[in-house]
């Protein structure tokens, strides 16, 4: 199932997208999209709908981020070879966590807003992973069962908040609008091979990021394991899974976004993302 | 006010602590003590009750953190010039800010259980800082007035996860019940002025920390408004505001938290906490 939340900032309702690609409206058979409708009982209870008998929405609504009431959103650091080399960074022999406040979540097409006196916003394209059922010490075998499904994430970053400003990196990584989140939460069982799904991102239309999950040096099922042994993963939690090369800060010299730079960005079966670079505004 | 959530976990009611500490049941009143219940015109409604006319709560009750649904849970570090110190590192320049799992909040007297094979979890009496209205960069001089109160925080740290396994901090902070909060939020009314609080730890009945307010580095004006600068602070996130010196790690030779240990610790003002350390269970 693709599932998604339409409407305007904080008045979304749950939809689908059925087989012909149409949204339709869930918000009869379910109050939104979050934790409790997460596990894997209330998704198997969506997936026996006749979704040809739900009401299709018409237009072109808004996406919300298609996962509601987030707890915690961890965010894997330097998952991807390459992408740790451009960083100047060594290759983790452990996976780097780190978080990304929740506030800053929002739909996968609303502007990214630059932080003030901001210099060095940055794009990531990432693979997310939704949590679906309570996990605390899941074995890497086991892991996938916790796993809701997936979403394309952009882990829009602040360099010089993340990198100049103290010892940790959630300065940078959690500013309003850091975090555009789906368009589609796709289950777990719509996806072959997590390990195997081709990711891009352009700026204004040029290619900065090609990558392919399969490239990771943690892979999914590793790192939900992991964050799993540090806190207990609740249903709606996301963890973001670290970029491919071809971010700004890897160029020589850096390339930064600026007002009116647009973003897009997508993954293999996940659907694609479109942002406007704004500038700050109170 | 001292407001509370008292019963089993999970299932806490709210309540209050009236001018005899006693307490009484608020669920008549509202249905929880949570971010819909800490602006400033919310709390008003609840001071005009009569609180003689509440019912008394008999017994003993175990109290659970006194704010439910804490979105995001802040945390200050190496804000007291000799803490910072102990632990080798600089005074910063500006606060450095990482983040607490929201899953291991917990009330203030449950038991704290070690991570698996750890051995160097260390204790850190904190000033939390309840947020009531949401934030978005603040001046300093307004600051205090988006806070609904102050608790006491037992700020739970496992050093190795914290120091020594990879760029942040966030995975020794987040362990599950690393973050006792209460047992009362006391609203900011009743604190005359929050930099200056005594406050204090014991392990076992050895005094570890003693400090006050007064000897931040970044009071709590200053880092509302720095971290609103970071992200939109909504109603009942945390700002936990750092410690005194007297950590485990700092003494010579370090001491760190073992099975049986009691740590009992407290704010001028906000109550006390006691919690028993438990071995690692799955």
């Amino acid at each position: 199932m693709k599932l998604v939340r339409y409407g305007k900032p904080g008045k979304e309702k749950p939809g689908l997208i059925d087989a012909n690609g149409q949204l339709r409206d869930l918000s009869s058979v379910v109050p939104d999209i979050g934790p409790e409708q997460l596990g894997d009982a209330a998704l198997a209870k969506l997936r026996k709908l006749k979704t040809e008998k739900l009401p299709l929405v018409r237009g072109k609504p808004r996406y919300g981020s298609p996962v509601a009431n987030v707890g915690k959103f961890i965010a894997i650091g330097l998952n991807y070879a390459d992408h740790a080399a451009e960083s100047g960074m060594p290759i983790p022999s452990e996976p780097v966590v780190f978080t990304k406040a929740n506030s800053c979540i929002q739909g996968p097409n609303d502007p990214v807003m630059l932080p003030k006196a901001s210099v060095k916003t940055d794009w990531e394209v990432e693979l997310g992973v939704v949590i679906g059922t309570r996990a605390r010490h899941v074995s890497q075998k086991d892991a996938l069962n916790y796993v809701a499904g997936f979403c394309v994430v952009n882990d829009v970053s602040e360099r010089a908040w993340q990198l100049e400003h103290g010892l940790t990196w959630d300065k940078g990584k959690g500013f309003d609008t850091f975090g555009p989140l789906g368009p589609w939460l796709v289950t777990r069982d719509e996806i072959d091979n997590v390990q195997k799904l081709g990711m891009w991102l352009d700026v204004n239309g040029q290619r900065m990021q090609t990558g392919n999950t399969k490239t990771m040096i943690f892979n999914v099922a590793k790192l939900v394991s992991y964050v799993s042994q540090l806190n207990t993963l609740m249903p709606g939690d996301v963890i973001t899974t670290g970029t491919p090369p071809g971010v700004g800060m890897g160029m020589k010299p850096p390339v930064f976004l600026k007002k009116g730079d647009v973003i897009t960005l997508g993954i293999e079966g996940l659907g694609e993302q479109r942002q406007e670079v704004v500038p700050f505004k109170l």
